[in-house]
């Protein structure tokens, strides 16, 4: 989920509620606060509280609460995770911390000093083009032993690795394997993932929720029509200007065209211009009778 | 500077102390806190203020004091410059922030917003190897304007950057050029680079400190027996272990065996066990005499 | 298809034919020589021609036989591909000239100008983590254009560069869209892929080709299954030693054990030792009556 | 050196004759012969042998000759020695095959296999960002046992690395340690290194052969001078465009407006437009005139 921001350090609380709405009432069975997507680690302490406590009352328990509590720091991670854990959060999700690389050892041990600390379930997030490290297989094998371990949010973008994974942790019944990049939504849960955070169910949460049901019962004909619509909307809304940041970007301009929230973007990235923000808006009304159909016909 | 630690949240008060007063007496120029070296980013907000306060008042004005406030927040290093102010620090020390790479423009706009934040003049830390990102040359240009910048430290390790930018700041005198890996500091120096912020100055100060002096005045002769001896250290204190964090750890185990603080590291990095331990034992045995014989021939 | 070896620069004749033979038998569908897993480019070119040649004669035309070309040098590949047609292959494979990185104005012109100098057919092989230059979309929109451009083997390993090409290349029909890594063959051919070109497939060629036969038709629990065997398949003879050369050694060795051909490697590669060929040994009796009872519960 | 070229497969014999005349009149001690900037992996073998026989013809022995032989395939590789000791060469230069990285193990074997396949004495070539493989120190340390093993040329980028084979190498006298980029030049020479190979005495062959010689003796205010010239040709004639073939494309475009040969380029390059072509005569303009009251004023 992104985060609806009236300038860097406050929240666009009205428009908070109405993303929130917009994503239950698309079916959507959890929330993912704090991500890559939720531009986390850009936000004061203060904030990033701030927006789990509202988002947990918004939310009532209605699907759980997933809470990023990345940082460079182990404390800074522990302390937001029990703030987490009073605002009301369900679980926690950690990446390895950005800053310099740890060896596959070091990570270990940062897991086994870190698991103790945490007042709530732990789900890994596997961010290797941002973190420089990834969680090699023999790191989740050994989180698989860890009953506070509860899943994985592979945001690789390698189904190799993803594939790997989900072989060795099919031991463990109800260890959640989910899948990043909402390009792989489809595959992953073909091949036996458990579902995807995906940034675009933000604009189009019904379309994520209905694809993942149709790959879950293995319907492929939905499945190829509701795969190549999602490859639309990334083509469409994820690829404007050359930034690394054009999927959040895209994403929190598409809310801002549709009336839902604000589309403020924390240091150090800034909103869409006039002409990028044209080109969504002409993004959305092409696509949007065409999402409409796809759910219609596909049904 | 090293940021001698009992444990993840708790500062080795009297190593400190020694450290400071070691690296005093070896003549150094400044200090720089919380750098990468200084475990900067993996300590919690709260100990990064204690350090910063404590080593003021040890130092005491005698050199000036710079304090790293890399942060993956804007609002969170802006909290980090305002405490440095308060503790007494000269000056912050910036690099773009860790998490997802900006492009140029973003990265512009960025110093833009904070320098007006920044109750301290700013030094530009150059260290694409983490950030992924580096102050392109025109970023570099642009900062020569702003008044509150007074210099950048490139941990870049390409000196081809080091000399380009070394061209182009030229025009503005007493714009500080300094760089970061020590093996870099004798030709920094020699073709009018202005320092080092040199991790083995922790260990031996008046090497660095009597290198830079011999490059300053174009002493030669003794700038190469200085510069081998640099690079002697660096090859056998530095690169123990295949870990990136190999210099930091390198640098903390010696100034525990020389009984200057603790060698206790922050997640997600450990000291290094007793087989390392013991191999820069013995380096530092063999070292020490060494470097003490390459100051008195070469001076 | 491996290239049998007894020397660096003499073909194992017999081996050769031993492998179309197992090869041809588990039912592939193509042959694709001088590949990554072929060792084209270590191979002297005089080599080259004689693998195409005596491939061919043995195939005999019973499926098409591809032959890479890839060569730093444009007329070098040039040479390769009218040797290749002489020989009787029935398209050629080009990716981007290893070596300096050109952009996608570049590697447009460098298709443009080959073009027509080729006597055959040609697919682009796109193989970014070697090459260092991946085929951008524009690039493969106006290969669409190019009636002899009629194909693309992705060794990218990244599905979301797959799905966005088989989202583009639906226009022509036809159009031969092929997966590298066979750890991608069931979601690559589930989502609407033509194949793939699977290293594997020297050693088990029934189980990839009943794999994508599964695929092809829908058939969702057997892919599972199949697809579950490929992976143990890589897991088990891939992954030996932590070179980038893993997987030509690993298929080589297993080629060796099961009697097929010669494991000799051409540098700088070389066999692997007797450790890690007894590892292989133990795998392949493990593994292949799995894959046996695998190909026959699925069937 | 560069290679000029009429087209794709014809050498351009009289620019080759004014160059080889030019650089020569410029006092280099010796001619480097398809190494990047000579685009000699981009040639095919016929116009490779014609340019080391023409060459040498041409220079008839006044300095050392050394000829790439750089390949993917390693018999190519001791086909083009064996065409360059025929040819009069002195000495060959190998950098890692471009293709498949190989690690360290593997690649000392590659050296040592080659060894007594090459008719000539062997120059290591370091070129990571190309080649993806260093030579780390234990091969350098391996190498400076092996006598036909005289020299490498680093085109690494790392001051570190070259200062660090620096000390390994200190022990063999006559083994030549050479730099790449000549914004290194400088320092590397200052330090202890034996010369570089610059792209840019193509051009202005004095200033590189008069910046080596005051660092070799230790002027360094005439080293300052030289040196911050030396920058300046980088950044006007080597930064038009961003394409990574900018050095070659700038220095063939050059000496095409100086008359001294075609700024044709081998595939998948091609020689500046228009637009660039004016860029790179308005900076030769500005330029030569200060090269040449640099290299007098001080003289």
């Amino acid at each position: 989920m992104v985060t609806p921001l009236k300038d860097r350090d406050t929240l666009d609380v009205s428009g908070l509620e109405r993303v929130i709405r917009h994503v239950l009432a698309g079916g959507v069975q959890g929330l993912f606060l704090l991500g890559t997507t939720g531009e986390g680690t850009s936000l004061s302490h203060r904030l990033r509280r701030e927006l789990i406590e509202r988002s947990s009352r918004l939310v009532a328990g209605r699907v759980p609460l997933l809470a990023g509590i990345t940082d460079t720091s182990f404390v800074e991670s522990v302390n937001l995770a029990r703030a987490a854990a009073e605002a009301g959060a369900d679980a926690v999700v950690l990446s390895p911390p950005y800053s310099m690389p740890e060896d596959q050892v070091e990570l270990r041990e940062y897991l086994e000093h870190i698991l103790p600390e945490l007042p709530l379930p732990l789900f890994l997030y596997n961010l290797p083009p941002l973190t420089k490290v990834a969680f090699e297989l023999d790191v989740v094998r050994w989180a698989l032993d860890q009953p506070r371990i509860v899943g994985m949010k592979d945001s690789s973008g390698s189904m190799i690795y993803f594939n790997r994974v989900r072989e060795v942790t099919r031991v463990r019944a109800g260890w959640a394997l989910l899948v990043g990049p909402e390009e792989l939504l489809a595959e992953a849960v073909l091949l036996g993932g458990h579902g995807g955070v995906c940034a675009g169910a933000n604009i189009f949460p019904r379309l994520y929720v209905e694809l993942y049901d149709a790959a879950e019962r293995g319907d492929l004909p939905r499945v190829r029509a509701l795969h190549s619509m999602a490859m639309r909307v990334a083509e469409e809304i994820y690829r404007i200007g050359s930034h690394s940041s054009a999927v959040i970007k895209g994403v929190k301009c598409a809310l801002s065209c549709l009336g839902l929230c604000d589309d403020f973007m924390a240091e150090p990235f800034h909103r869409f211009g006039e002409p990028e923000r044209r080109r969504i808006q002409s993004a959305l009304k092409a696509i949007q009778p065409e999402v409409a159909t796809a759910l219609k016909t596909a049904a």
